[in-house]
């Protein structure tokens, strides 16, 4: 039955009383926990990502602007309010609410609880809480974080670090490496990027976990061959390179999301595994409409990597979300009923890459966007991108600029907005989740589906 | 089940035979059809206008942001896509994707089908579609349009009018005329503004309703006394004022809504009833938050009576979604993490109406609007108001910019964008319904479940 606790607080008795008539679902519906929970987050990723690569991946040929493979699976919403807090006075005072960050929105996810911005799975006084990953490896299951930032970042650390500021990624490692010592190495599959912080100098928190029985992975290659129980697999020296932008070397979202799979799924028990297509939000607080739908790209192909896992057997439960909207996205501006995706189709980079040929080359600017685009610069383009300032920010401006007027895409803020976020789920379990749901509700539901 | 047909057509075959798994309802759920459908459309509403309402009516002194009362049915999203026909020579040539109007997505509600935007059910060249309503009067039940614009205005109008031009309203009036003429009315209640396409010099439609055995309704107290089974009630010139301008004359939808159930519950057969909250579109094409909130409690109004009068029995299908975005809102702007509603709450009138209040008197807009609203006005935004040009287009943007920067709203269109917009179901027959669906495959589902 699709009611959260944020609802049934709030209708009158008739509405539950029609739901029982209007779910014929048996009693007892839900009562075997799955073995596997998948938990995958699109950061700052709302309908509006998700429209506009679905517009994107389009057939042209057919009719049917065809669904995305999670699409038929939207059960529901989730708003994702933080309570805001003013604890400059020592006790903190309620404010009204406000919209979350990365980290306080995996915080409510992670451990079914609110928090300050910023906050990794700490209350607002700084107090540890327990997550849905700690717990799951507590019962003996395997654990995974996939993610395309660094794997210290606010959204993988949220499941296995406490901290009050998300900022201090070299202290989320070093939390990593206790549990190692410990010998209580929480985490068994660590994907993604962040070797800075990692490997600092004399200071190689890598050999650590090499000590304690992880597989240490260093490019693709090594990934799709690796044999052990625990990997660490750190792939660049901060975030990975945008999808449309990497190498042969670096393993894509999919690649990673699988060979996690397959790890993760020798353990008898079962497992949970977070991944996080974490760039969305990159390119969104950028208001870079090619780095949205390369994001998009890599994160829709990892969730294909999960749904084919998970239709293959009946014990998986998949919950796809975002943690926030980042950038006020719409589709159409300007009066005009439309929003063109072919200036995207068959683009080599991305803004940001091209930002980075430019300033570390003589080319022109409109020289270098000419041999990314499939459309022809028209010669006020020209003259627009040639007139930058050969700044970082002036460069990624103008570029945006000139994406978002050809595919009709508007912006309202740099930063996230109020916009409910999409949710989508399958497997065992799925009953407890839609409608309206808040974001430590849907961390609540998951851990009661999962771990009761 | 949650599939839809667009579903259906792109997902292999073992995501349907998860789907049974995950999904133990019994094999013959949805096959008794229900006895009533309730349709209702928030025109123009999506996400971000419904959480606009949602932190409007927020009780503050609780941590919970209260949900509105639709929000635990919410099952899924609706895609607003059209295909976008170029018929200039002859042959309609089709083009890419483009977002609908109220007409071609009233049409595709309606009808099932597809077609250009300014059509009401007819196809692109012109030919009648048979609508829900008039499938439901030839079934011998009741029907019903309850709106808060014209009732002869696109959305209502195509549930039971036929017309390539959405805006020949008076044609459209006189094709309800001439199904009275051939004694069969096909709409039994007919509730909402638009008088002077009825009622124009020597040619008094009325009468023609009149005669044919409809109570003629001209103001509120005559609405809720009415006693017969068949209603016009025609309560403006044009549009209803909005619901914060409204003298005691003047019906809510809640009002309209509740006359429209009593009245065509009396039917032993069951009864349609389209109910529309028309000018949530029309306050966001002017980017007015203030409109878009009024207009808002309107329609939530009219979605309480609905949920308690469908609450009270287990025949009847309730439908609530939109029929596409207006103009790319977002709540958030310029890196705020936060949207603001208390200078909202305790306005006396719309800038609609304090717009008209200005250009018909020689009161200063800075004057008006401090009588208006809850909050003090700022020296320089006292300048700015009263630096404004006296035409109502000049008057509507300034009083659009106070209430966006006070709020931290944001726009990008004067027109429709392509945001999905949400779908709340509850009901017998309600598990034909979730995921995203297309808005014609919507159409076809509502005929499926109601008309098998």
């Amino acid at each position: 039955m699709n009611m959260t606790p944020l609802a049934r607080a709030a209708v009158p008795a008739f509405f539950a009383l029609l739901a029982l008539v209007a779910s014929p679902l048996p009693a007892d519906a839900g009562n075997t926990p799955p073995r596997n929970v998948i938990f995958m987050v699109g950061d700052g990723m709302s309908f509006a990502h998700v429209k506009a690569y679905r517009m994107y991946a389009d057939d042209p040929s057919t009719d049917l602007v065809e669904p995305l493979p999670m699409e038929q699976y939207l059960v529901g919403a989730v708003s994702t309010d933080s309570i805001r807090l003013d604890c400059s006075s020592g006790d903190c005072v309620r404010l009204p609410h406000g919209f979350t960050d990365s980290a306080s929105s995996a915080t409510a996810y992670a451990t079914g609880h609110d928090t300050i911005v910023g906050h990794l799975s700490v209350t607002g006084a700084g107090k540890p809480l327990k997550t849905i990953l700690e717990r799951a490896h507590e019962r003996g299951k395997s654990t995974g974080l996939v993610a395309t930032s660094e794997v210290t970042h606010a959204t993988p650390a949220a499941f296995a670090g406490h901290i009050t500021d998300r900022d201090q990624q070299g202290m989320i490692a070093d939390q990593y490496v206790e549990a190692l010592v410990l010998k209580d190495p929480v985490v068994d599959v660590l994907l993604g990027g962040g070797r800075k912080h990692l490997v600092r100098g004399e200071n190689d928190l890598m050999a650590e976990f090499r000590g304690a029985g992880y597989e240490i992975l260093q490019n693709r290659d090594e990934l799709m061959v690796s044999q052990a129980d625990r990997l660490l697999g750190v792939f660049a020296e901060q975030g990975l390179p945008r999808a449309w932008d990497r190498t042969p070397e670096i393993p894509s979202l999919a690649d990673m999301t699988s060979v996690a799979l397959r790890t993760l799924n020798r353990n008898e028990r079962g497992f949970f595994l977070m991944v996080e297509g974490s760039q969305i939000d990159w390119a969104a607080h950028k208001h870079s409409v090619p780095g949205v739908v390369s994001e998009m790209e890599d994160f829709v192909g990892a969730i294909r990597e999960v749904l084919e896992f998970a239709g293959q057997r009946d014990d998986t439960l998949v919950v796809i979300t975002a943690d926030h909207e980042t950038g006020g996205m719409a589709l159409g501006r300007d009066n005009i009923y439309y929003w063109d995706a072919t200036p995207l189709r068959g683009m080599v980079h991305t803004p940001k890459h091209m930002t980075q040929q430019f300033l570390s080359t003589e080319e022109p600017l409109s020289s270098i966007v000419a041999r990314n685009v499939p459309f022809k610069l028209t010669p006020v383009e020209v003259t627009e991108l040639d007139a930058t300032y050969d700044d970082d920010r002036s460069v990624r401006k103008t570029l945006a600029k000139l994406f978002n007027r050809r595919t009709f895409t508007a912006w309202s803020s740099n930063g996230h907005t109020g916009a409910d976020v999409p949710l989508y789920v399958v497997g065992p379990g799925s009953e407890q989740f839609g409608g309206v749901m808040q974001n430590e509700d849907l961390g609540q539901a998951l851990q009661e589906a999962f771990l009761p």
